[in-house]
């Protein structure tokens, strides 16, 4: 750890208070007549949030930036984590002057980028929102690349809603920033008591709020969030303190200034509707003392703006021999810690959650100890993490337990929302890591991030292809992207020249009268491998595809390869029945008439042993797929 | 909330100290003899641990059970979260005389239900830990389940690694048990200091654990967890305390009495090997006062069990009419609430994640409040806490929006560890919820529980094959089952009288002269059939089957209507393309030749917008279904 900025001093010795105060109802009625525009929203929400925005936006103990230049790289940046009040994010930047007043009425429109829920689509946002208690770590990420990697002084601030802290997801982050010491971050809690069913669980208990914050690290204020002046100081506060992240726990009222709304149940996410919305427009306009002022934002203290193009990350030379012994979760480390000699911007950030000795992430780390970010035992906080990281043009690698990356998938979900840029890679897959047992074993997660848009999933069944599939993703520049591992050692298959690319199997045992053809991936390919030359002494030919690419999957290849085999395939995978290797195949196959398709699957949950009782129970050693070949056959 | 059990009072008088320490220096032995055996396994996990267990098992502070009957329901239970120091954990059931002491060397055996880290195939067990985090929710939902539901006075009992803390989900389990109350609940952390790969985050600060815990409404000892004295009278106060759930920190040394193990660094998860192992238990032999005095264990307040048969759950007459307009996300709650006339035994419990105003879990709720859970925005925290309702003979129902669902996915896969009996059912699948957008829509949930080993998934199309589906997974007492629900009013299609069964579809739409077949559901089923009933009017003959049963799915009808529609089948789903129904369809026909399947389904990330215009954007409006079905024609 390093780098903590200087902190600055106050520079603004008067607050226009009343001009704030007069740009939070601005705001509030922008919200009620978006929503009411769009039939559907959060007004409420964002009234309870608009002192707390408007000072953010208009007062130099806010946020710092310029409205002109909304993705500016060295400016202070917001991230609304209950993205359910975006219509007040919306506003403010067009009172800030970079949306168009008139625009705001296309909220959640088809045609227009201002959603139901911010995303990246818009400059101002960095990541999206609207799954609860995701904002706080994805601001971590960021802000610890500013501080340790970039080095900007720049600040974070986060508005998170009362409710969205029963999420545990916010207390990995918070524990995340106080242990990295991230005082460039300020943490707003909207405590405006009501959630969307009924009363959160801490009601108006502000105090317990700064006491988990507080316990969990950070330098805590308490305020009434609708008083300028408490906010102002509170601001300004969190810029001056140091060596701990600040959380602001802002008292407020949801609905607050809408007669006959405010402090009410039953207001969750919806608008005014009616006749009514027309009295509580007047209402909040009788509030308003200068209608005609225009308040103007503060500007970033740095205009500028390292432009980084990407630079091709490359392995170089290999140096593997064929059939030696290694297992593909260690070729991971050894990829990461290659690329990192071709990372001239400094780009590739390691990351893993206390796993780091037995995914191989260790490697990178030891290599590259500044660009490595241990995250501890918090999974959805690492790829929180991640994804900042990817929002502040890194290109993170994350790693653990595959089987633990499905703790993650709403964040995981969350970052194709966000079109991130995020690459993950969990060792321990399948049945063959043995006696650790079945909550070790990752036997879904590849069908999980296959089921996204946008994904990639790469299944290597040696050291080469590996580390090339490392170099493959690192050089995709958006989407999320998985690469699968596995615990045991592995023969080395291909040459240290061999070529992989997205959508690519290959051929790895064939004659010219095949009889039958497996495909297959990761251990269970060795296995294929093994039955298939097995199975050649005896006269018959079997085919053998290293799948590789599971996603996208290669159509050509596959069907070249059916039509090669008589028409028949065995998927042979420590997989799940469903989702997996058997679903990818069937689906590329699915216009080829005349093909027939069979399945070998982990078809249970499975119980610790030896890794090789564990393929023979489940049909997936070398001498049981023999068998269920033969039996194809006959 | 009532139920609160008056508390007993101290009725051990005194305590055998020195026969205490040396059943914990046995358990130490017996862990490192049995992990030697397995050549793989955590030693120094159970080590730090050995005075807390001997004490909770031989002490009348600790566990009140009788070690004959390890699975009486009336007894106090264990939940292992750190599922790792599981050798510890057969060990004292073997000091305490349920397992034979020669059978501990079976550890992580193929045929030994000693696994590598525990599951529910042990009497002693309620739920799988191993995937950290997870145990003290688990617990939480048995300790409810005690004290609320079936009004017993036993004690649940946890012990937390100090590293597993940091996931989120511990801190979600922990605001549920102090709002709750639940002061028969005693979570013991085992602060020894040492991660897997390095120090946790927070090391030897015992203050900051308590510090946190306190904050979340708990009562907290700090305590030195190798003193007998100090652990029996922790033990003692977390027992006699009121109204607050007690959180026990003791300092540990992670491979505690162990030679030159003992704190260090890199000694997690290996056994001691070599030769050292001798002179390790040597040395802990030493220390052994009397190795031939046998404590016994305390006995259960109370022996009687109450036995639930499972009474089948019946809806009775349903009552809606053909064509009504009605959301099959409402149908999810008029079917519990219809159940709950048939639940004597009081078994169907609700638990919603402040979203039951819309997933209409409401409904149950105002029905039977007593048997609803709110469970707040903590959507993992409601899965494990549903698990523990499950351990505890009950039938969970829990809901929220599909799509965060994907939030508990690691929870849902520990569920399948466990073999639980849990029902999950999530609203707002899909894109026809329209403008709160792709953060809010469910796309990939359903292929999520579909890859689970022994789940089962049903979509259902209209109010009455929603409430048979509820119906139906409320009386399968074994696995995971979700029901997708979605937003939009939807047509019944089906009479009051139909029948339903899983593995089955239903063919909705068909003439003898079929020249395409759709496979839909939801939503979109409506889509499909709109179109075909507009194609009729061309001469254009559809088939169209409503699948319902996504998994199990059924094999023969769905050949059958292929079949009948000239080969040709085409699948329409608002779900991303992988793993969904197309994935289903093909899996289905892999056996036919001849057969062609396509496919329209979400193929990006979408956005905000009115429903219709983003079924018209991925071509499943009905619309375009036609103009599909046509162009596949030609």
């Amino acid at each position: 750890m390093s780098g903590e900025p200087v902190k600055k001093q106050n520079i603004q010795a008067t607050h226009d208070v009343d001009g704030l105060q007069d740009v939070a109802h601005k705001l509030r009625i922008h919200s009620i007549e978006m929503t009411q525009a769009s039939n559907s929203g959060h007004p409420t929400s964002c009234a309870s949030m608009a002192e707390l925005m408007s000072v953010l936006f208009f007062d130099q103990s806010g946020m710092h930036y310029d409205a002109k230049v909304p993705n500016n790289f060295t400016a202070d940046r917001l991230v609304l984590s209950k993205g359910h009040a975006a219509p007040i994010l919306y506003a403010a930047w067009a009172e800030a002057g970079y949306i168009k007043k008139e625009d705001l009425l296309n909220l959640r429109k088809f045609d227009s980028d201002l959603e139901g829920h911010p995303t990246p689509l818009l400059p101002y946002v960095d990541v999206a929102t609207g799954s609860l208690g995701q904002g706080l770590g994805a601001a971590c990420g960021m802000a610890y690349s500013s501080k340790y990697l970039d080095k900007l002084n720049n600040r974070y601030w986060v508005i998170c809603g009362d409710g969205e802290t029963a999420e545990g997801s916010v207390w990995e982050a918070a524990n995340f920033a106080s242990y990295y010491k991230l005082d460039n971050l300020t943490c707003i809690v909207d405590v405006n008591r009501l959630g969307q069913s009924q009363a959160t669980s801490l009601g108006h208990d502000v105090q317990a709020y700064a006491d988990r914050f507080k316990a969990f690290g950070w330098n805590t204020i308490i305020i009434d969030g609708h008083n300028i002046d408490e906010v102002i100081k509170a601001y300004q506060q969190s810029r001056d303190h140091l060596n701990q992240p600040t959380c602001i726990i802002a008292k407020t009222l949801k609905g607050k200034y809408m007669p006959g709304i405010e402090d009410q149940d039953n207001q969750h996410g919806k608008p005014v509707g009616g006749k009514d919305v027309e009295a509580v427009i007047k209402s909040l306009q009788g509030l308003i003392k200068d209608a005609n002022k225009q308040l103007v934002n503060t500007e970033p203290d740095t205009k500028e703006w390292p432009v980084r193009e990407h630079k091709k990350l490359e392995l170089g030379q290999l140096n593997y021999q064929i059939g030696q012994k290694v297992a593909t979760r260690n070729a991971y480390g050894e990829a990461l810690k290659r690329l990192g000699q071709s990372d001239v911007n400094k780009v590739l950030v390691g990351l893993d959650g206390d796993t780091k000795n037995s995914t191989f992430a260790i490697t990178y780390m030891n290599a590259y100890p500044s660009q490595f970010i241990e995250c501890f035992i918090a999974e959805q906080n690492m790829v929180s993490i991640a994804q900042g990281l990817a929002a502040r043009g890194k290109v993170p690698f994350a790693s653990t337990f595959a089987a633990f990356f499905t703790r993650a998938y709403d964040q995981i979900r969350m970052g194709g929302v966000s079109r991130t840029n995020i690459n993950l890679v969990g060792s321990h897959s399948g049945v063959s890591i043995g006696e650790d047992g079945p909550s070790q074993m990752a036997l879904e997660e590849l069908t999980m991030v296959r089921a996204m848009a946008d994904s990639v999933v790469i299944y290597p069944s040696d050291a080469v292809s590996t580390e090339r599939a490392v170099e493959l993703i690192a050089n995709i520049q958006k989407g999320t992207k998985y690469i699968r591992t596995s615990r045991p050692n592995l023969a080395v298959l291909y040459g240290n020249d061999e070529t992989f690319a997205l959508g690519q199997s290959k051929t790895v045992f064939s004659s010219d009268k095949d009889q039958i053809c497996i495909v297959s991936a990761g251990v269970i390919l060795h296995e294929a491998l093994a039955a298939a030359k097995a199975l050649k002494e005896q006269g018959i030919n079997v085919r053998v595809v290293d799948l590789f690419s599971i996603k996208p999957v290669d159509v050509q290849g596959l069907t070249k390869a059916a039509n090669a085999s008589n028409n028949l395939v065995l998927t042979v995978e420590e997989n799940y029945e469903n989702g997996g290797i058997f679903d990818v195949v069937c689906g590329a196959l699915s216009q080829q008439t005349g093909v027939k398709i069979h399945q070998v699957a982990v078809n249970s949950v499975p119980r610790s042993g030896k890794p090789q009782e564990l393929l023979d129970f489940y049909g997936l050693s070398a001498a049981k797929i023999q068998e269920k070949v033969v039996s194809l056959l006959k």
